[in-house]
This record gives structure tokens, sequence and C-alpha cells, in this order.
């Protein structure tokens, strides 16, 4: 065990956090933490994030109810990468009403929507 | 099917790439692609990225031979990240000798090795 200093200046502030599934490993989505961002995340064990198009703190789930129930915090080798395993509340992690933001394949410049649709945005937002 | 147009504007020219296991699901790294790593990626069908610290572009395992042949390449809703699923040549892409970059867990601001060790890296580099 040793102490780890997060490396949130590489990016200027902000360091990215990996999201997956902690029961089947799927990668949700990729959010950016600010320091602030990712004491709450420790502190309440829900994973909030910063939003760098509208610069301001938000919980995952806020608006949706679709929080996301941290179970493990990992650090890459550089200390500048976070993968965060949690339960994700209503079975879907992307605003579009997909399990993973990742819902569609990328080939040859087009994209294919392949991924699980679990809910319809109009019913939500 | 619809035509994607990458976001590479958000972090002035690099998007980042969420590099996961294609046969065990399990997160291996993040590495930034600027559009010329992106595109040498879907040209040789190996994960090319561009070094931060070092300002150029590399092929992931140029150096320990240990290069990430690419399965599927995922964007998110966003269009500014990317997951793609690889077969790890040699079974780890940690340069530290480990499976996963993510070789630790963080808790209260101490980190645990609990990772696979694959190798050491003194015998590699």
């Amino acid at each position: 065990m040793n102490k780890i200093k997060i490396d949130f200046d590489k990016l200027e502030g902000i360091i990215p956090a990996i999201i997956q599934d902690a029961a089947d490993g799927q990668v949700l989505m990729l959010g950016f933490m600010n320091r602030e961002a990712f004491e709450k995340t420790v502190k309440t064990g829900y994973a909030h994030f910063w939003s760098r198009s509208r610069k301001k703190l938000w919980m995952k789930g806020e608006t949706s109810g679709h929080t996301q129930a941290v179970q493990e915090i990992r650090i890459d080798c550089d200390n500048d990468t976070l993968l965060i395993k949690v339960i994700q509340k209503g079975g879907a992690a992307c605003h579009e009403g997909y399990k993973s933001c990742f819902y569609r394949t990328l080939n040859k410049g087009t994209a294919t929507v392949d991924g699980e649709k679990i809910f319809n945005p109009e019913d939500i937002y």
C-alpha cells in the first residue's frame, strides 16, 4: 500500500474516469472528474463528474434517477486515469436510453447501432 | 448507419480511447489518439496513440512487442470517446508488467496492488 497523488494536472484540473458495470464488465461511459467531483464520489458513494460543456459539477442520474453506486475505484500506472466499477441504477448509463454510451460500432467512418436499449429518452427527460 | 465525425476538438486535437480485452472484458488502459493515431490504428489494425508527454505518435508494443490487435471500435453518444476491443499480445498491456494498467485499487488515498502480473519489466525494457 502506498499513498497516491492523483494527477489532475495533465488535463488542467480534470482526470478521465472510465465507468464499468461491476456485474458484467461492460464499459458504460467515460466522464471527467475534477478534484471536487472525485471527492464527492468517494464521500457519497455515487459517481459525480465535472461537465466540460456546462462547467459544473453534476451527479450522474440527478435528472434521470439513473445513478451509479460505486463498488470499486482503480487507478492506472500513471495516476492519471480512474476506472470505477459501479452498479448502474435503472440499467442504463446513456441519456439516449442505451445501457452503455458506446452503443455504436464504428466501421469505415459509419456507425451501426447494436447496443442494448433500456428506456425511451422521451419518457424520462 | 450514419456517417460519424469524431470530435477531436474538445481536447484540442486528441480523443480518449479506452482499451478493453476482447476476450474477458477487462479494461487494459486508456490512451489518447489524435487523428493520425486513429487513422493508423484503423489502417494497420494495431492500436496507435499520441503520447502527450513525448509529443509523438507511437504504436503500442513497439518496444515491448506487446501489441494490441484491434477487434472492434466503438464510439460513444457524444462522438468524443472511443472504446476499442483488442487482443493483447503477450497478455500484458502495462509497462509495469501487469495485464492491466489499472492494477491497483484505490481506497482512502492509498493504493493496493491486486492486479495480475504477467512479466518482469526488467526482462523486457
